[in-house]
């Protein structure tokens, strides 16, 4: 074959590519539209809207047309990119084939549907609302594991929606070193004197908003390729010219608003500064979940709770809403880093955040692998939370029902947040050798060469490389948990006094 | 062919044909949010994405699937939903299949981008900066036109999109005799010696918008199945559970922002309205551009700006935004009645609103015919503005810019305005012939048996019956603009004294 003939079978299989790229795309912002937007009503109507598109991108996927472009434009000659194009290409292509039609479309409908009816539980803290749906939704998604893991393991098939090449035993590997070190600082607060502040006060909602959009500016968001709305849960969603992000209020607590609009800051970061060259193509997003993650909560706690950021924080928030009963930047350090007593995982401080997500990792693996059924997950849950945390749930609404993700079928999403932290631990080991006044910067709300490092490390390269390379190519090494350990003990050491 | 076989030939087809729908629908969605909330600079992204979708509706009209399905589907015993069915997926199968996919795709490809440069051009009142994008979208347009009218007339191609059946030559016949009638109402409010009133005021977004929501309820706008939102040029979309619709808002003038919300209820009941039963199928919608714009028009003019209605405005207008400067509900009716030397369609009373729609029904048959190029569109608006009007355009914001129609391509839109108006004229007399008691209703905002007449006579049936058929059906004889101009006469002949 000369370069001429694989040039433009390549050619003809990125154009069909873009295409079903372009598809996708378009689903995302109707999903986008499901959770910040659509009437009520409109659940079902909707559900079918995008079943029909799944059954689109389904087809696509498994097309002998695909099969053939693949195989025209697959030769020993091809560089990086192209390598990287088809073996993406590949990875959906053999998903899409092992999963019926049928049941993808299912699945599509049945989300909007289950959104709703997790919104109404969560609404009245009532599970027995959310239950129905729930049942339907693992029932699909065991039927999809079943058929992509051919045998294999139902929760790592699932995983790899999320994070490629990760599995459910790995996981655990990595948790079980990170739970018992979590554990001994926990008690290590417990055991503390420390008193650490509290803010106080009541925040307008448009201050809230002012800040929180002010917060993105701060860390370079592109406003003309993005947005901010609210949403029950915070998310990040689009790619390129066009990434949106949400966040939500709570009128005694701007922080919420605040944190959450800089964890998605660094997802949206992530999406707006992969490489325009990637766009159309199917690697013009980011790499993994659990990279995302790291993207996002590097931004919202190592920088985000650090010193420095908080001395910037702390001067605007002063501007804009009031000094919220606290009086110094480093006073607000440490209310934004106290470790409290609290039901959300969304709300929760660092020490405790992966034990939240150790609880539904645990959980969802055994719902997916039949181990746990739907009607027992509410007991499983509560205690579990109480064992762990050591006070009992005090609602659903606070426990089980708390977060969207299953209402959308995401069994194993979760674990990709842990991913994240551990990855982010590692990260900023690496950051602030390379950028040692970066603390500084930061007091100033200056965030170019933490920005800049991210996107020459991680953005840019969408998923050209697959996650565990391009994690262990940014920071030198395999990833463990012993940085995220250790940064982790310093900083509650030295608050809690330990 | 058993009945049994033709029935299970049909079901096949009503499934093929409601993904096609779901599709559709979802394309009205994305573009729904690129006039609310798309961030500016993902215009071409998403110019992209409409394109792919395009490929895939068009694919799917002219699919040898679809053919073979119409085919096992016809027989002569089919009811008369059925033949409907057939009829209008036949329309559409027959323009997909005229018109090259790459040229639908490109035109889709080009709408948001255009769409984007008519606003930078508006809001610096440059046509220049708008014209490059016009010239690309008459092109497309005129090249699809041809394609459809295989050697017949290019505008009347463009008309079947929007008033299916209709023809350029019948809308100037219907206009002609309607246009000498309105010069002459408009010379004899020239001449009065009556100073009807004006409102005045500075009224608050959130107050104007609270009122429009309550007003929309008044006319029974389903609130779980729709949402409002403000956008530059107000409009309604989407479907059954999901009918959304937007408005505009003006400091010094609510009651642009409170009619053009009544407009968008007219429209938007229409589509809530329709059986539920055609939901899914290609009958699910309003039957043309001209039936939509009488159940708007209705709302805004007829029924929104009567002295009954008017007595039930005041009074909320007077308890959420005060009285604007109007004593009594006949000073307000007065006001909403007067007519105004002013720039702008959207804002013109009912006397000019059809000059305006006539100057660009002659314009955008020429462009489309070829008898105007975009160069020459400036002057020749403010030509033929000068001419009608009697003073000239200021800029061109007010003038070539003022509406968003040409920037989506939608060449053959415009006309249905008018014919909306002259099917409104009819549905009026028919209306009070039924309820003689409207205006009383109408004054303690009761909209029950008025909502119900539309329902009966026109919502329900969705796309069963032809456009032409339908209205005939209503009102009981072929329509012409004679209960319209009779209706203008008397009540500007009252208002004015002539």
């Amino acid at each position: 074959m000369t370069t001429t003939r694989q040039d433009s079978a390549f050619v003809a299989l990125e154009s069909y590519l873009a295409k079903t790229v372009r598809i996708e795309q378009a689903m995302t912002y109707l999903e986008w539209d499901i959770e910040t937007h659509m009437p009520a009503g409109a659940a079902s109507q909707r559900g079918e809207q995008v079943a029909a598109l799944t059954e689109v991108r389904h087809a696509r996927w498994v097309s002998s047309e695909l099969g053939d472009l693949l195989e025209q434009a697959e030769s020993s000659g091809l560089d990086e990119r192209r390598q990287a194009v088809i073996r993406e290409a590949k990875i959906e292509r053999n998903r899409a084939v092992k999963v019926p039609v049928e049941l993808s479309a299912e699945i599509a409908r049945t989300k909007p549907v289950a959104g709703k009816s997790w919104e109404n539980a969560k609404a009245s803290a009532d599970f027995g609302v959310f239950r129905p749906m729930l049942v339907t939704m693992v029932e699909l998604r065991r039927q999809e594991a079943d058929a992509l893991a051919e045998g294999g393991d139902r929760y790592d098939a699932l995983l790899g929606d999320y994070e490629p090449g990760m599995t459910g035993a790995r996981i655990e590997g990595l948790f079980s070193g990170l739970r018992s070190g979590l554990v001994e600082i926990l008690g290590h607060v417990r055991d503390s004197a420390a008193n650490l502040p509290d803010i106080s006060g009541r925040f307008r909602d448009d201050l809230q908003m002012k800040l929180a959009r002010e917060l993105a500016s701060t860390f370079g968001y592109d406003w003309n390729r993005g947005r901010l709305d609210t949403s029950s849960h915070p998310f990040c969603c689009g790619s390129h010219n066009d990434v949106r992000i949400t966040t939500r209020r709570k009128e005694t607590d701007p922080l919420e608003c605040l944190y959450a609009t800089i964890h998605e800051t660094g997802h949206a970061l992530y999406e707006q500064g992969v490489d325009p060259a990637l766009g159309s193509t199917v690697l013009g997003q980011g790499a993994s979940m659990g990279i995302h993650e790291s993207q996002s909560r590097i931004l919202e706690n190592q920088i985000g709770r650090s010193r420095g950021f908080c001395r910037h924080l702390f001067s605007r928030m002063c501007a804009v809403l009031g000094s919220a009963g606290v009086g110094s930047p480093e006073e607000l350090y440490r209310a934004v880093n106290k470790v409290r007593r609290g039901f959300i995982r969304t709300e929760a401080d660092e020490v405790q955040y992966n034990l939240h997500i150790m609880l539904r990792f645990d959980l969802e693996r055994a719902l997916v692998g039949g181990d746990l059924e739907v009607d027992d997950l509410e007991g499983a849950w509560n205690d579990r939370f109480a064992a762990d945390f050591g006070f009992e749930v005090d609602n659903a609404a606070n426990g089980v029902l708390q977060d969207a993700h299953w209402s959308h079928g995401l069994f194993g999403y979760f674990p990709t947040y842990t991913l994240g932290n551990i990855y982010s631990g590692e990260l900023v080991d690496a950051l602030f050798s390379d950028v040692p006044d970066l603390e500084d910067r930061l007091a100033s709300g200056d965030t170019d060469a933490l920005v800049a490092w991210l996107r020459h490390r991680i953005h840019r390269h969408g998923r050209l490389i697959e996650p565990s390379r391009l994690i262990a190519q940014a920071v030198g090494h395999s990833p463990t948990a012993e940085p995220l350990l250790r940064y982790l003990n310093a900083k509650f050491g030295e608050l809690y006094g330990f």
